[in-house]
């Protein structure tokens, strides 16, 4: 069994770094706070005789040696960046939960065949940098490089700048590496495990995305002389467009999701009429032809919408996943964990997106849910139970080692 | 008649003080760029020969001595600041044509017996500190001094930190002026002029304004892993919000409009259902009750929209000023002088607030507006013709030396 106590104190100590406004975080990718995490961790890893090996991603690679060198490592880990307005466990409880299980097989002095490489993956969260698990993405192939250092935050920084300003470009090729197997430990993120009582979730599939970025475009002109019928009001087409993304969404129930999220009006000054709206759609659902059709629906019926008011639009697919089956071995290396530990446990979907769901492209993959009280994230308050955090770790632990090899 | 070069001359000279990003201006108040404005107009006035006063809101006043040092001096001006991406000449225009007709009569060596004062009012616009015409509202004893000192911008700074800053804190005490008439030449910002092919417009009455700020409280959860019935998304509040302000405007058309012309979304990141949202509601009408009666009818639905989704919500009137009845010996000056002038003109009501609307209130005042083309204002490609500034600044120079008694 691992050392809840030790994670717990590691957790702490790690969302000391780049506090947020209300007792989370905002430690978001590529700033200053997150190099701070980042050698935070290294130094961690390092007093636990890991090695370190950076790719050009920035995504981090500590290695616990394994007592055959031939044999291919399995990899744990998830990202230590945060939303804005994060919360303390999203992504950070992967990567400390990976730090503690070398931990404890330091102290029981166990060895294992396969080496174990704890991971943290630059820009999970997407916020700053769209799209979400982004290093990860290219780890696996599915961007490349140069596209990925080309992405912009709102101010115009790339990520390629961003990435060696704060001293994060690493030596490695991204994706070079060959993994025997890779498991990630990640809190649900939704009201399910706490609501069925359950401690364990065994995540099987994962929702695919479609993030759709929008630009509505009218006239700015003056909101006390601009008569009703002259207006090209584009924050009252973002409106309709939002209404339209909730319908789809709702039509679908219960098996997908939809938002909007993120929304800039222009020049968005109280007595001028929108002459912009940019925003960004959010659909998901674990069945392909749903989300899929979602997109299609969006597409198809927004036009409509714009040119009975006038406006331009203009629709551009800036994230995308498939949803993902994750790897039937590494599922079952998870759930004999928890039956072995006697803890509570039921199959579960991922909402979210995770590096593990790229890295399922290349490697054989599963994850490791925890509960979260009222299933929130994406919020400071986000919170978990030193117990909960404790049985993903042991179950983390122990899927590990079933697949490492004593 | 007025030198329509040289008026032209001065509003291109002015324009070049905080450029816009699209030929317009981005000299929003109390910036830097407003300092600058100040400076250029104050060494043309004191070219002119005229002395300045500024009361403590930074209110600049030129005067031009007249010939009877007991009378009352008649004021022109308008404003100097503009909006983050406003035209040329929303403001310009009667400030600088104020400063023309000042040139011409000293061209033509003609005296008055009142003193005639060109004005520059402190923040018209509201952009960047609502309320609009915050500073003309403080001379009209409408605003206290410090509650007007204390509006904050989007960053927390307060105006009178601001104007202080800038170094524009003058002597005189807001309001202390006793005024013998005020004319204000302001484009009309709407496409009224235009159409009916009208060289100026004589003010009769303004509309008047409610703006409310609104606040939509939901909470910020994980776009992916939140299942729809579980949501309570701020955004989706505020889309439907948007959708009753322009439903509420259409219903009292013609004399009436309605629009959200600022709205801030927090987080504000693509994969978290907006926890917060606040925007302005912009209302307007000619008619009091109508106005009222729009405010009252958004105040009476908005809290079903909200609750039906789970949000709070708060409404604060943050700008407000009722219908204005100009004085009806200034609007036949105005008509007198189009007359006599041979220009073409028609009767017309403001459908923008301007600080003559609230110079009303403590002396007799009326307006003259210029055509500008396609109604457009409030946008960097506000445009007029020489010829319409020309005509506006000849009818104010009659309608000034009609009130200033030669
Ligand atoms: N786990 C997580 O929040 N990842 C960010 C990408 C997403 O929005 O699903
Ligand atoms: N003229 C003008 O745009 N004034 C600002 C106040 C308003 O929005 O009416």
């Amino acid at each position: 069994r691992i050392d809840g106590d030790r994670l717990w104190e590691s957790l702490m100590e790690m969302a000391k770094i780049g506090p947020g406004v209300a007792g989370g975080n905002n430690r978001q990718t590529l700033t200053d706070a997150d190099a701070q995490g980042r050698k935070l961790f290294q130094s961690w890893c390092e007093a636990a005789g890991l090695s370190m090996g950076v790719d050009t991603m920035g995504n981090m690679f500590m290695t616990r040696p394994g007592t055959d060198p031939e044999a291919l490592p399995v990899y744990v880990g998830s990202h230590l960046d945060t939303q804005p307005t994060g919360g303390k466990y999203d992504g950070v409880l992967g990567v400390l939960g990976g730090l503690e299980l070398v931990r404890t097989l330091n102290d029981l002095n166990i060895k294992t065949r396969r080496p174990i490489v704890v991971t943290n993956w630059t820009n999970e969260e997407g916020t700053r940098f769209a799209p979400a698990m982004l290093a990860s993405g290219v780890f696996a192939g599915v961007h490349q490089l140069d596209w990925a250092y080309a992405r912009e935050d709102a101010e115009g920084k790339t990520v390629g700048d961003e990435l060696k300003r704060i001293g994060w470009v690493g030596e490695e090729e991204v994706g070079a590496r060959k993994m025997h197997a890779m498991f990630e430990l990640h809190i649900e993120q939704g009201p399910i495990l706490e609501a069925e009582h359950k401690d364990i979730g065994v995540v099987t599939h994962g929702q695919g995305l479609w993030w759709l970025q929008v630009t509505v475009t009218g006239k700015d002109s003056h909101t006390g002389s601009t008569p009703m019928p002259m207006r090209r009001n584009a924050g009252l087409g973002m409106a309709r467009l939002t209404e339209l993304v909730h319908e789809i969404a709702m039509s679908h129930q219960p098996r997908a999701v939809g938002a909007i999220g993120h929304c800039d009006v222009y020049p968005n000054s109280r007595n001028v009429i929108p002459g912009k709206v940019v925003f960004t759609v959010d659909f998901r659902s674990p069945d392909r032809d749903t989300l899929d059709g979602m997109k299609a629906e969006f597409e198809r019926r927004a036009p409509a919408i714009a040119e009975e008011l006038g406006l331009g639009l203009e629709i551009e697919a800036v994230g995308h996943f498939d949803p993902v089956t994750f790897d039937e071995t590494c599922v079952k290396a998870v759930r004999g964990a928890a039956e072995k530990l006697g803890y509570s446990h039921m199959d579960i979907i991922s909402g979210a997106g995770h590096d593990a769901c790229w890295v399922n492209r290349v490697a054989p993959t599963a994850m490791i849910m925890c509960p979260c009280v009222d299933g929130l994230s994406h919020n400071e308050a986000e919170d978990i139970s030193k117990e909960w955090a404790t049985a993903g770790a042991d179950v983390l632990l122990h899927a590990v080692l079933e697949s490492a090899e004593i």
